[in-house]
């Protein structure tokens, strides 16, 4: 670990909020920045990250420096138990201690070279993996951790405690990033239905475009928006403030983000995720702007 | 757990796919129905159930019978490590030993009463939680489990694992609910954007919404569908066929469904959930008429 010059967590209090995405898209970000990248994913029972980086099915190889990671890019390392399993299938049923081992080894083992970013993608909570990582790490040094939320107050109230858990353990927190805020997507994007009489619903989108298109064709310039999470109790921003954490803006909930991490590919490479790439964009040139990654 | 008739699991690979979402909407719709019902939320570090239910703030009482759960009603009875913890932002960092003597309390401490039915809701993963509580309630038999995902392959993957795990430690799989299974909200509650020459949006809700109905004033009355979450690996429904495992049918992502969670309440009580409330109650009835529950 010394030869890694800096070294972030990516944590969220409860699961499902896009910490994976967010974390893999960060990778994408700094190695397109010439940055010497690493990304160790320990979620051990649930790992995302190698199809999230399009690596499904590749094996970690054993050199006689020690384990090598899986690499999309010469610049762009990757890490996780996911290389490891003979069947995707297979269940991780393992308790607290044999986690902790396999992780202090993704730290000892893997030959990482040097990098400028180690990228640690934890699972939700503040368990073994969270207690184990920060000791692992601690010795030679963190930069601090990025919390991922959702607006609703189910995920802030779990990111309290994560922020809680970092001031316990003396991590800082580098900000809060709020996934997930609302929906955007062009109306020329949706679908449509219509309830019938018993109950049902009936696609009706081959009308209701044609309806737009002779009656109504400004419609299809406009960018719908649905706010999906209720976010009346003023979502992340307020919860930074209440805590005296940095918040570092909102990403929408975009179908095609959603796809682009179902894909294993960078959203930033085409222009296919306008709305999310570049709320991004945005949060992760403010982190090296500020020397925070 | 001897006057306990049935315990079923409720369990998701990946989190935040609407696990406690699900297991607090069964619990209401079976306390609906008169039944006697417990619900035992085990996410020792992210504890949703106390919020989703309602009780947030409640504490436990002890009585010369054990602790007493706390009640949403006479017949719904509620633990959650939330209602123990002094300050709500505090984080539980245990490591796994600590977190399976809570859970072994649970349920020989808690004095439960008769009950139809035990709801057990789980963490994501496949760990310390899981290995215990199906270890604890074995003895006196568990119905079995049912799996809430949602359609994307990053949680269908991690299904695929969680139902390895049931196979492997004996656990029936009652079926898989697809959960956010596409957003439905009516066009009348939508709002909209338009983006600026610099990239900025701006919100033209009012003037949509007067644009509408001056010239296609029946789009107000039509349903708008996203598919948000990728499906087209076939979703749930293909992964259970596959896994040999009953598909219980499918919820939408309803902006109002999310909204009544934040807020502790039923989705039955009143008309607001339409859409996700007669999708869950076709799956609950289902369940119920197969005596599966």
């Amino acid at each position: 670990m010394a030869t890694v010059k800096h070294k972030i967590l990516i944590l969220s209090g409860k699961g499902g909020v896009g910490k994976s995405t967010f974390s893999a898209q960060l990778a994408f970000a700094l190695a397109a920045m010439d940055f010497q990248v690493g990304l160790l994913d320990i979620d051990i029972c649930g790992p995302s990250i190698p199809k999230m980086l399009g690596l499904e099915g590749q094996e970690i190889h054993q050199s006689n420096l020690g384990w090598s990671p899986v690499y999309v890019e010469s610049n762009l390392g990757v890490m996780s138990i996911g290389f490891m399993l003979p069947n995707p299938d297979d269940a991780v049923i393992w308790r607290g201690p044999r986690k902790n081992g396999i992780i202090k080894q993704f730290l000892k083992d893997v030959y990482w070279g040097e990098l400028d970013y180690l990228i640690v993608d934890a699972p939700p909570g503040t368990s073994d993996e969270h207690i184990s990582i920060v000791q692992f790490l601690q010795a030679t040094g963190i930069d601090g951790a990025i919390i991922v939320t959702t607006p609703q107050q189910v995920s802030l109230i779990d990111v309290r405690k994560e922020v809680s858990f970092c001031k316990k353990v003396g991590l800082e927190v580098l900000g809060v990033v709020e996934n997930m805020s609302g929906l955007c997507q062009p109306v020329s994007d949706l679908k449509f239905l219509r309830s019938t009489e018993s109950g049902e619903q009936t696609d009706v989108t081959e009308w209701v475009m044609k309806y737009m298109r002779e009656n109504a064709p400004e419609m299809l310039d406009v960018i719908a928006y649905s706010e999906v999470f209720d976010s009346s109790g003023g979502g992340a921003a307020k919860m930074c403030s209440d805590m005296g954490v940095p918040f570092l803006g909102k990403v929408p909930l975009d179908p095609r983000l959603c796809k682009a991490a179902e894909e294993g590919r960078s959203c930033f490479d085409d222009n296919k995720c306008g709305l999310s790439a570049t709320a991004l964009k945005r949060i992760i040139d403010k982190l090296v702007a500020n020397g925070m990654v």
